[in-house]
């Protein structure tokens, strides 16, 4: 790990910016606060991108993919196969995410971190394969430290290569959900019972076993309280690289756009690293995983959607984009008080 | 009221098409309902097209403008000058509504229903004024029976005339949700405590003063039982005239995007009268306004967004649009499980 030189990650908080961020909203032509939440999200993108009219621009979607040897544990309702498969379905352009990000013009970047299948090279595939799957944590750790290292460190490059102002965090990877819930039990304290959800589609007694089996792991690796430790014993590659990811984007000041339970659980392992990280974070949705409202609860973001995903793939961040904006073009282009000649309430 | 006809509006049960519907949904490279709320939406669109593989085309946001005799009773924060005003704002492009219909190509049609002052002819603007503002409801009825009906019409020739098979609702109108209010208690039974919100933004003491003033308005029109009498009773033009649009709308079989609280207003009215109205609409969210979750829960209609939102002018319903174009992407253009040659969760 003594190779890996993580970014400073700075403090946002810009007193003058923001009191000119809420200035500008509030003399914008409706009541004060009448956009709610859509407002909040003016000001955040504001703040990240140090502007009073903010331009998103260029959004990359950054799927990441691996395989988990935990898998092999029937801790998901799909085969690990399927990973592969949806690397597949996403470069054709057949994926939720795929037509989301056709939708709403979000570059799509897929990325091998670590699937067992190895893929022919086209445009959009970007091969950091680690290795071919975790090692099954249930055994073992699931990554060595310089595996992790290596995963963290393709994660910086990735989005240093990557054009724009805001990235959106998606991932694919059968066991993965095991993975967040760990992860999220371990660094932040709540019993793995209520971290633990149905994933790709458990039933209850399926959902039982999972617990079971990750109870068993957090047990085994009852040593790796550290956030690079924790990651490195419960994986995975995707994650890993999803962590290096966000450390670069939140360095660069881009717009970072959560997804689900398992790209939360990347944004989770970067904030223990560096806690200024979430102040440029956007939480797209709350998902149906019920580790995800805790995960997000912990991070302090509060999520612009509340449609019951659990997809991951980075689809609930391509649906929340339109979103984002529009807390820009609420900022740039609406009429001031002054500027349409409308009544202020005070004025009555 | 006598020459007032209203279309009929035949029940979209179609067991056949939702059958397919599912099957279609089901089939898509996803778990099982993995796309949550998403995946209703895109039953409900399919339903109302009556096509598995629904386009929405030439979306129109109707936004609908008037004045009310109520506002001169204190239950806004804002003079009534600003309906007028509001409008200006509309047209030249500076309101929320106007930039969000910007962002997403829908068009913008402003309805002068009944605002006290004139406007200009210009693009975008359509003259169906009935009067310049309604009546005093604190001291008879908002709108005669004739003037009801002649909104109503409005609604409806307005909405034969526009293109397109997705309708987005819209409203101005200082001391509208003092209407909206009143229809909900006197429609649905609720007590005018639990409907009276803060508007465009009453403190606690003017929302009391509103609530009050409101109850006494009930009582003087405690005979106004029937959908088009409290209608009459309360106004305004605005929702009057929004009221025909839905109905035409729902004749149409178009898919109707309902925005805050007085937009749903005017959809519990449309649904008094003909209950199926209600199978062609989308909430798109549910606002800050006390009454709205109420009125929602009457209709059935689960909100997509919770932004908390309290702007009216079809803002919410233009945030809440790509919503339904995502719905409509994903039964369209995902790849199914054979397609895609991804593995099914029962192959395991």
């Amino acid at each position: 790990m003594s190779t890996l030189t993580l970014p400073p990650i700075a403090d946002l908080h810009d007193r003058a910016l923001a009191g000119r961020l809420q200035h500008a909203i509030d003399n914008k032509t409706k009541p004060l606060g009448a956009l709610g939440k859509l407002e909040a999200l003016a000001l955040r993108i504001g703040a990240i991108l140090g502007n009073e009219t903010p331009v998103l621009q260029q959004p990359q979607m950054l799927v990441c993919a691996a395989d988990h040897g935990l898998a092999a544990r029937g801790v998901s309702a799909y085969p690990s196969d399927v990973t592969g498969q949806m690397v597949e379905n996403f470069l054709a352009g057949g994926a939720a995410v795929s037509v989301l990000a056709r939708q709403h013009g979000l570059a799509l970047t897929v990325v091998d971190c670590g699937v067992r299948r190895d893929f022919a090279p086209r445009d959009g595939l970007l091969v950091r394969k680690v290795a071919a799957g975790t090692g099954d944590s249930s055994v073992g750790p699931a990554m060595s430290a310089a595996q992790c290292a290596e995963a963290i460190a393709n994660g910086m490059a990735i989005v240093r290569g990557l054009p724009g102002n805001a990235l959106l965090l998606g991932e694919m990877g059968i066991g993965n959900s095991s993975v967040a819930a760990m992860l999220l039990a371990r660094l932040v304290g709540h019993d793995i019972e209520a971290c633990t959800g149905a994933g790709t589609g458990l039933d209850a007694e399926g959902r039982a076993r999972k617990a079971r089996v990750l109870r068993d792991v957090l047990a085994l690796h009852a040593a790796a309280t550290a956030p690079l430790d924790a990651l490195a014993a419960f994986g995975g590659f995707e994650v890993a690289t999803l962590v290096g990811a966000v450390l670069q984007a939140a360095e660069e000041r881009r717009v970072i756009v959560v997804d689900g339970f398992i790209a939360s659980a990347a944004v989770l392992v970067a904030q223990a690293l560096r806690p200024h990280v979430v102040q440029r974070c956007v939480a797209a949705h709350v998902s149906a995983e019920p580790g995800h409202a805790l995960l997000l609860a912990h991070l302090g973001l509060d999520p612009l959607l509340h449609l019951d995903l659990r997809l991951g793939e980075g689809s609930g961040a391509a649906l929340a984009w339109p979103l984002l904006e529009s807390a820009c073009v609420i900022l740039c282009d609406m009429a001031s008080f002054e500027a349409a000649g409308v009544t202020r309430k005070d004025a009555q």
